[in-house]
C-alpha cells in the first residue's frame, strides 16, 4: 500500500500542494528571511543547527514518548553536551542563545546559566567573585535563584525566610520559620543545583532590614546529598516545563559565613553589625526593559511558529477544498502572522530606545526610562497572552490532528505558558503601566493646550496631547489610510486614559474598582504603540518602499493587524466617539480584502520565518509536506504498541461475561437515556 | 516546623479563611445543591462516591505521576472494576454515568460502552442482535466505532475505506486503498477492541452506494493478536486523553460474511445484490439534540469546577489582601459561575424541548425539530469553547500554583479539549445553524408584519418578528431590567441575521466570505437563548421568587451573565443601533455592583456545586482549605525525588571545569547581552 501522489478525485497530495503554494509567492522568502533576521542571525542558525543535528543526544524524536524521569535525564545530558560544544566551538552568547532556541526545551541548567550567574556577576564584591563566581562559571558550583515561596509569589516583601545575623560567631543563620516560607518553584533546584542564591529577610539585632540575597551551599559537592539542615526536592509534575527540575527548599537553622551575603549593594559590617545601604536601583529597570524586549521578540517567533504549522496543515487538499481557502480559517490564522510582524517592529523600537536610554542614563538623564519601562510592562502582557492564545488557535485550526503531540503545538503551548505568569504577573504589570499613564495624563491635562515642554515629549504625551486638542475627534479620514488608523488608535488610548483619570480623580472611585479598566487602558496603549511602529516601518523602511517586492507582503499584514485589532476592540472605539456603524461594516469588508491579499503568500510567508523541522518537530508543519507518512511513522514508534503486541495488559482486562446486570441490559435495550 | 494557624501579620491560615468565607453566605448551600441537581442526583452521587472511595484501584493520587503505559494499564483495571461494581450493585445507566463522572478519566472501554453498543442496538436486525449485540453486552466482544480516517475528519462522504460486495462468495471485502484511508483517532481501538464497527464506502457492482457500517473482527478472541490482513495500533501521545487508546487501523482485502453489514436501515440482497434503501434519518437528529443537551449540562459542571478551585485558591490570605478581593480577580472568576448557571437553565430548556419534540415527531410533526437542532448546534459550540476558556482563565488566576498538576486544572483542560472538536467541529456546526437562521429570516421577512402563522412560532421567529416590527429599536428601557436585557439581546441577534441575509441575498456576497459573520451571528443567537431562559427561570421558578434566599445569590449571577456578555460583545450592540456610550459606561458600573453582590457568596456558591475532593484532585480546591500541606505532601511523592536521592542522574551531569571557553567568560563578564 503506497501513498498515491494524487488521489482519485484529482486532488493534490500534500508535497505537491505545498509546491503549488510556494509557486504563488509575490516575493522571495529568502529576501524576507534576511529582512526579518539579518544575515548574521541566519548564518548562525545554519551553523548551530548543523552541529546539533549531528549529535545523537539532540535527536528529538524520542521527546513525545518519554516520561518525566527519562526526559529529565536526557535534558541533563543535553545540557552537558551543549556546554561542551560551546567550549569546543568557541560559542559566544548569541551562539548559546541560538542553541537553546533550537534545542527548544527548558533545561535543568537554565537557572544556573541565567539568574545564578547574573546574580553573582552583578552583586558580588571581588572576594565573592573569587569564591562564588569563579567556581560557578567552571560548573563546579551549580546554582539556582531561590526567591519565591510556597505562600509568596510576586510579593517579595512578603517573603518569610530569614537570615539572622549572629554577632557572636559572625555568621548568618538561614531559617524557614513556617510551611508557607518553603522556597517553591525554584528552577534547577529540584535535582541539579548544589548552591542557591536565597532571598531572605535580613534580621540584624532584632530588626528586619528587608529581602537580601545569600549564597548557600545546599548539596554536598561530592555526594550531591542535601547538607545538614537542608530539605530539598523536585516539586512534581507540571502542565509543561517538565524537563526543568523546579524544586522546593527548606532550611532548619543553617549557618553560613559572613562572606555569603552578596555585598555589592548592601552589606553588614562584620565587626559592628552596622547595615550599609544599597545604591540607587534605577539601573535595574534598564535591564528589565531589555529582558522584556527579548520576551517581545521571542513572542513574535512563537506566533510565527504556530502559524507555520497551521498554515501548512491547512493547505492540505485531501478534503474537498483546502481548509486555508475558508475565510474563517484565514480569519483565525493570518492575523497571527500580522501580530508577529507588529511585535517585530515594536520589539526593534524597544531595542533602539533601550540603547538610547542606557546612554542617557549614563549621563544622569532618566527622562526616557519611565515611558520605556511602563510600555515594556504592557507589551510583556500583550505579547505573551497574544502568543499563548495564538498557539491554541493554531492548534484547533488543525482539527483533530492538532490534538496529537505530533502536531508540535501541544508541547509548544505547555512549555510557553509560564511566560504569561513569570517576569511580572499581568495584573501587577498592568497596574505599573496604569500608574504611569495616569501620572502622565495628569501632567498633560494640567497644562494649557500647546504648553507641554517640547523636550520631554514621548509617544504617550503625543497621543494625550492630540486628545486634549481634539477630544471629540473631529479628524476625518479613511480606514484605508494607515496614518489615520494610527490616529484612531491614539484617540482610543487617550480616551481610555482620560476616562480612568476622570473616574479616579473626579468621581473618586477606588483604584481597586478600576483595575479592569486599567488593564484595558494599558492594552489600548500597547495597541497604539504596535500600530504606530508597524506603520512607521512601512513608511520609512527602504525595503518596504512602494513597488518593492516585500511591500506586497508586509502592507496587507499591516492592514490586517490594524483592522482585526480595531474590529476585536471596536466597542472601545465606539465608546471613544471615533467610530460608527458604517466604519464598523467597512472594517469587516477591508479585513476580507487584506485576507485575500495575504492568501497567496500564506505558505511563502511562513517559509520566510525559516523554522527548521528540527525545531518544529511537527508532522503537520514539515517543510516537505509529508504529513501522513510522518504521522504513521511516529505512531508506529509509540512504546505502548510493544506492550499491546506482547499483550502485557491482559491481566487488566475485563472478565468476560460477568459484566452486566439484567436490569442494566434491559434499560439499555429500552433506549432509556441517563438523566441530564 | 509546624504550620502556624495564623501568621505573624495576623492573617488567617487557609482553613480558617475558608470558614470565614462560608460564614458570609446569604443562603444555604445545601438548598442550592438540591435546587441545581435534585435530591435523587445528590443521593446517587453520595452512594457511588462511597463505593469508589472504598476501592483502592480508584485511588487517584497516583495519576499525576504515572507515564502513559502505566496510566493506560490502570485505566483498564478501573474499567474492569467499575463494570464489576455495576453488576454487583445493580447500577442503572444513571449510576454508571455518575461513576464515570466521578472517576473522571477517559477509559479504554469508553467507545465500546457508547458508540459500539449504541450502533449495534440501533442498526442491527434480529439475527445480528444475537450474533453481535449479545456478545458485546457480555463483554466477549469489545468494540469500537471506526469512522474518521487519517485524511478525512468530519467529512463522512470523503471516506476512502471500501466494502466491496463479492457476489461469488456472498462476502464483503474490506480494504484500505490509500495511506490517507487509514482509520485514525478511533477510541478504544489502539489496545482494547477485538471488534470494530467500520464505516466504509459500499461498492456493489462497481457502483459506490455511500458510507455504511460493517462489523469486523479485528483481533483474535483468544490471543488478542491482530487477525490476518489487519494492521492496528495505538496512535501515540496526545495533548490529553492519554488513558484512552485512540488507534489506527488498516485492512488489506479482509473478507467478512454478508451478515456483518448492519442491516436495520439499508441492506444488500444476498442473492441478487440489490440495494435496499435506508429509511428517513430524521429520528437521528433527535438523538443528536439529546447528546448536545448532555454536552451543555456537562459544560456547566466544567465551568463550576474551574471556579471552585480558583475561588477557593483566591481566598488565600497569605498575601496582603486575599486575591479574591481584587476587582480583576472577580472579573475573571465570577462570570464563570454566572455562565455555569446560564448553561444550566438553557440545558434544562433543551431537555424539555427534546421531550416535546420526541412526542411530536412520533406523531409525524417535525416543526420543533429544526429550531431545536440548529440551536443545539450553536450551544454545543458556545458551551464547549466557553468551558475550555474558563478552565484556562481559572488556572491562570491561581498564579504560579495553577501551573502545577496538583492544581487539578491542567489535566482538566487537557482532557476536556477534544469536546471542542468532536461531535461536530465549530466551523461546520456554525454553518448548520447559519443555514437555519437565514432560512427562518427569509421566511419571516417575506411576510407582511403580523402575518406569520401563530402555530409555528419559536424563539427565533419571535426575535426576528420583534426586529421586523421595530428595526431601529425605539424601545426604551434600563439595563437594570432583565426583560429589557432580553429584548436587547434579541435585537442584536436579529440585526446580525438581517445583516448576513442582506449581504448574501441583496449584495450577493459568497457564503464563504461570510463565514466569520455567520459564526458571530450564531453566537448572538445562542446568547439570546442563554439570557432568555436564565431570565425566564428568575421570573417563574418558585424558589427564586422575591424574598426567597436563593434569589439573593442567583439574581446577581443573572445580571453578571447578561452584563458581562453585553460588555464583551458591545461592538455588536453598538452596530445594531441599540447601544450608546452612556449605556456602555453604565454597564461597567452595573457589573461592579453585581460582582460585589456575588462576592460574599463566592465560596458558598462553589460549595453548592458539591464537587468532592475525590473528583477535583486539587491541592488548591480542597474542601478543608489545607492547600500548602497538601502541595508539600504531593511534591514529596514525586517519583523523580527517589532518583534524585539515589543520585541516579549522576552520569548525565556536567563534567566539572571543562565547561566554558575563555571567550565566553570574557563576554559574560563584560555584560554583553545576546542580540534580540
Amino acid at each position: 500500500m503506497t501513498p498515491p501522489r494524487m488521489d482519485k478525485e484529482g486532488r493534490l497530495w500534500c508535497p505537491e500542494a505545498l509546491a503549488a503554494e510556494r509557486a504563488k509567492a509575490t516575493f522571495d522568502p529568502k529576501e524576507l528571511s534576511v529582512y526579518i533576521y539579518g544575515k548574521e542571525y541566519l548564518d548562525r542558525k545554519a551553523k548551530i543547527l548543523a552541529l546539533l543535528e549531528a549529535e545523537p543526544i539532540f535527536n528529538k524524536s524520542v521527546n513525545y514518548y518519554q516520561g518525566r524521569a527519562d526526559r529529565l535525564k536526557r535534558a541533563l545530558e543535553r545540557g552537558k553536551r551543549s556546554t561542551q560544544l560551546a567550549k569546543q566551538h568557541d560559542w559566544n552568547m548569541d551562539d548559546i542563545a541560538m542553541a537553546d532556541f533550537l534545542v527548544d526545551e527548558p533545561g535543568p541548567y537554565g537557572l544556573h546559566k541565567s539568574m545564578y550567574l547574573i546574580t553573582l556577576r552583578d552583586q558580588t564584591n571581588d572576594e565573592q567573585k573569587e569564591l562564588f563566581e569563579k567556581p560557578a562559571i567552571a560548573y563546579d558550583h551549580i546554582g539556582c535563584y531561590a526567591q519565591t515561596e510556597l505562600g509568596h509569589g510576586s510579593n517579595v516583601r512578603g517573603l518569610e525566610t530569614t537570615a539572622t545575623w549572629i554577632e557572636a560567631s559572625q555568621e548568618f543563620e538561614i531559617n524557614t520559620p513556617t510551611l508557607t516560607a518553603t522556597k517553591w518553584w525554584i528552577g534547577s533546584l529540584g535535582r541539579t543545583a548544589n548552591h542557591a542564591a536565597v532571598m531572605c529577610q535580613l534580621i540584624v539585632k532584632g530588626k528586619n532590614l528587608g529581602p537580601h540575597p545569600f549564597i548557600v551551599n545546599i548539596r554536598d559537592l561530592k555526594t550531591h546529598k542535601p547538607l545538614k539542615g537542608v530539605t530539598v526536592g523536585d516539586l512534581g509534575p507540571k502542565f509543561g516545563y517538565n524537563t526543568m527540575d523546579n524544586g522546593f527548599l527548606q532550611f532548619d537553622h543553617v549557618r553560613i559565613p559572613h562572606i555569603n551575603m552578596l555585598a555589592k549593594y548592601a552589606s553588614i559590617d562584620r565587626n559592628t553589625g552596622q547595615y550599609l545601604k544599597p545604591a540607587n536601583a534605577k539601573l535595574a529597570y534598564g535591564t528589565m526593559t531589555w529582558v522584556r524586549s527579548r520576551i517581545v521578540m521571542h513572542a513574535r517567533l512563537v506566533l510565527a511558529r504556530s502559524a507555520t504549522i497551521a498554515d501548512k496543515d491547512a493547505k492540505d487538499q485531501s478534503g474537498e477544498t483546502p481548509v486555508i481557502n475558508y475565510s474563517t480559517t484565514q480569519y483565525r490564522l493570518f492575523p497571527i502572522l500580522a501580530q508577529s510582524f507588529a511585535l517585530h517592529y515594536v520589539g526593534l523600537q524597544m531595542g533602539r530606545l533601550y540603547e538610547t536610554n542606557m546612554k542617557q542614563m549614563s549621563k544622569g538623564n532618566f527622562e526616557l526610562l519611565a515611558d520605556l519601562h511602563a510600555t515594556s510592562s504592557g507589551l510583556k502582557i500583550w505579547s505573551t497572552t497574544t502568543a499563548v492564545g495564538a498557539i491554541e488557535v493554531a492548534r484547533r485550526a488543525c482539527g483533530g490532528h492538532g490534538f496529537s503531540m505530533f502536531s508540535g503545538l501541544a508541547h509548544a503551548y505547555q512549555d510557553y505558558l509560564p511566560e504569561v505568569t513569570w517576569e511580572g504577573d499581568s495584573q501587577i504589570l498592568s497596574q505599573q503601566l496604569g500608574t504611569y499613564l495616569l501620572k502622565t495624563a495628569r501632567y498633560v491635562f494640567a497644562q494649557r493646550p500647546g504648553h507641554v515642554k517640547k523636550s520631554i515629549t514621548n509617544p504617550t504625551i503625543e497621543y494625550l496631547l492630540n486628545y486634549q486638542n481634539d477630544p471629540h475627534f473631529k479628524l476625518k479620514g479613511m480606514i484605508q489610510d494607515g496614518q489615520y488608523l494610527v490616529k484612531l488608535f491614539g484617540h482610543r488610548a487617550a480616551y481610555a486614559v482620560a476616562q480612568v483619570a476622570r473616574r479616579r480623580d473626579q468621581l473618586g472611585e477606588t483604584w481597586n474598582s478600576l483595575l479592569h479598566e486599567i488593564y484595558e487602558m494599558g492594552m489600548a496603549h500597547c495597541e497604539y504603540m504596535l500600530v504606530k511602529y508597524f506603520w512607521q516601518a512601512l513608511t520609512t523602511d527602504e525595503q518596504l518602499a512602494q513597488g518593492k517586492p516585500l511591500r506586497s507582503v508586509i502592507e496587507p499584514l499591516f492592514n490586517l493587524f490594524a483592522l482585526t485589532t480595531l474590529e476585536s476592540k471596536a466597542a472601545e472605539f465606539f465608546a471613544a466617539g471615533c467610530f460608527s456603524q458604517g466604519l464598523y461594516e467597512e472594517t469587516k469588508v477591508e479585513i476580507l480584502k487584506a485576507l485575500a491579499q495575504v492568501r497567496p503568500n500564506a505558505v511563502p510567508l511562513v517559509d520566510a520565518f525559516d523554522f527548521p523541522d528540527f525545531l518544529l518537530q511537527s508532522s503537520l508543519g514539515r517543510f516537505d509536506g509529508n504529513v501522513y507518512p510522518d504521522m504513521i511513522d511516529r505512531a508506529s514508534r509509540e512504546p505502548a504498541n510493544a506492550s499491546i503486541i506482547n499483550n502485557d495488559y491482559r491481566s487488566a482486562e475485563l472478565v468476560r461475561g460477568e459484566a452486566q446486570s439484567e436490569l442494566l441490559i434491559a434499560a439499555f435495550k429500552a433506549q432509556s437515556k441517563p438523566s441530564l
